[in-house]
């Protein structure tokens, strides 16, 4: 027993001394929103559009770029820059997300930390005004993991976050995407093709961002309002640890965008650092093998942006686009929108 | 010292063994089930009580077993098992489901398809009587892979399964459970530690079986009432879809109970899959590493039941009991309920 003990401790000072080193080698910071993934052409934008993606992009990586290179955590900086894109009309998360077939709005997000592998999410709410910090509260504040419905909305609104009329996250584009919407499902008959049509066209907006900040530490998030025209409650990717989100420090960090059936079932977020833990491959490696050898080959589409231990990057995709950007430690801002930038 | 290293060599060698002579036979079959993992000590427990839980595995295995021998599919094998526990009150699934906070019923349940990697899981449902049956028809009758709430409810409904008052799941043993949780609650400040506590004690009971067909395919479902005095529509590792459930055909079959929160934060059952398919690791050697290293690791206890595209089984949990049982394609009955049985 005094030997395993000893041993432990040789073990743990071993690791602390691995710790500084790798830390003194490695002091770097990065960060990596998206704003969706789909059938994003140059021909369907106009350059006024294009111009204000771009522009809201930038702002909301600013926004965490600043908080890490001022020494801010990377849990910080992920949730201060998805708010930004929630506040944002154009995205499909917070204010603009897109409706449901009842007309209402239902909200979904996550967060993972990659130091303690904790993580919270939330599914289903409708009057939290940043959906990130409801998921990043059930993380802190509960015993639980995941909450839905209007018991996510209870317990946020017990945390004292802000709250908002479900109003407040209607706009007209999304209320005129779902009866564009309801107008074709009318005409078919075939849900799947249907929804294979209206989800391609439908689904770009989900949020994400991952961060690597100065002590090291990976963090991610997602925040969605799902798909336009979503029926029974449905839960995507998005709040799904492991399938949308996932943090780990001896890994990666990994938000992904698409087709969300099909990231459930490919598991992508965990899958893609498990390739890495495992198998050894690099983030660009095993996000490339995952979007497309996995996902693309059961039919699904989409994206995800991701950072390692070492900063580390990853865009990757099998649409057409994805908006989405990138900052480093130099400070060198990266915003693209289509797939051959 | 010594002889639990000979111990382990010798039984290193019959796996490596068993293996082999597995591996040599090429249509096999094999099911797996488990009842629930937790403080289950023969200390508490009559010789009726344990007579009963034994009898319920046996009836429900056999169930499986016998459309397994007789050509069916893993996927009716798993459904059909299922619904047997699901019917009895001795286990947190169906009826004897264990209560919310509100003193109501929300049953979780997940179902996965190896050849395919089709999944479809549901949440928080208060009318569906076979909760394992409305997650394979969201996976095959509906666009999505998850449901939630009163949505997936109305969607069971007018898939025409059966649907039952909330009354039905009520037991006097759960409803006196939650009044005991609620009066040590009354009694307790920190949430964290009551919740440590009375999830050791209320957790077991989840349901889940995986199994391997003539064809090769392999199928996993779960099935849960979650967690006593679970509060804000909490969400469970049972329904998601990598956590709880996770089947591929190229590696394994895994379904998972414990609590779910250190579970889902591990992706335990597509860990599994992981560790086979990208580091080699045999079904028993994954599932010993993620129940011991990585969910006991961040102080989370459970267990899980799988088995592999071979027929090779893992039962592993870190608590002292699991109830579980296996039968492979010669009909031996194994049935289990304590770790060192």
């Amino acid at each position: 027993m005094k030997k395993i003990i000893i041993l432990s401790l040789f073990l743990c000072l071993s690791c602390q001394q691995a710790k500084t080193i790798t830390e003194s080698q490695e002091a770097t910071f990065g960060i990596v929103i998206h704003g969706g993934a789909g059938t994003i052409l140059r021909a369907n934008m106009t350059s006024e559009t294009e111009a204000a993606y771009r522009k809201v992009l930038a702002e909301a990586i600013q926004v965490g770029h600043s908080i890490l290179k001022n020494g801010g955590s990377s849990q910080e900086a992920v949730e201060k820059t998805i708010h930004v894109m929630e506040n944002s009309p154009l995205f499909n998360a917070g204010k603009g997300a897109v409706l449901t077939a009842d007309e209402t709005i239902e909200l979904d997000a996550s967060f993972m930390h990659g130091a303690t592998l904790d993580a919270g999410a939330i599914s289903g709410v409708k009057t939290i005004k940043h959906p990130i910090s409801a998921a990043i509260k059930v993380m802190e504040d509960s015993p639980h993991v995941m909450l839905s419905g209007a018991g996510a909305d209870a317990f946020a609104a017990s945390q004292g976050l802000e709250i908002v009329e479900p109003e407040y996250f209607l706009t007209e584009r999304r209320i005129n995407s779902l009866k564009r919407v309801k107008e074709a499902e009318a005409k078919e008959k075939k849900i799947s093709s249907l929804e294979k049509e209206y989800v391609s066209q439908q689904r770009y907006g989900t949020v994400g961002c991952v961060a690597l900040d100065l002590e090291g530490n990976l963090a991610a998030g997602t925040s969605t309002g799902g798909m336009t025209n979503k029926k029974w409650n449905r839960i995507g990717d998005a709040p799904i640890i492991g399938a949308g989100t996932y943090a780990n420090n001896a890994t990666c960090a990994i938000s992904a965008t698409g087709w969300g059936e099909f990231f459930i079932r490919s598991v992508v977020a965990h899958d893609i650092s498990a390739l890495m833990e495992y198998k050894g491959l690099s983030i660009q490696e095993a996000a490339h093998t995952v979007i497309h050898d996995k996902v693309g080959s059961l039919g699904g589409d989409g994206g995800v942006v991701g950072i390692d231990h070492r900063g580390n990057v990853a865009m990757e995709m099998n649409t057409p686009g994805m908006y989405r950007a990138h900052m480093d430690a130099v400070g060198s801002l990266n915003v693209k929108i289509y797939k051959d930038e």
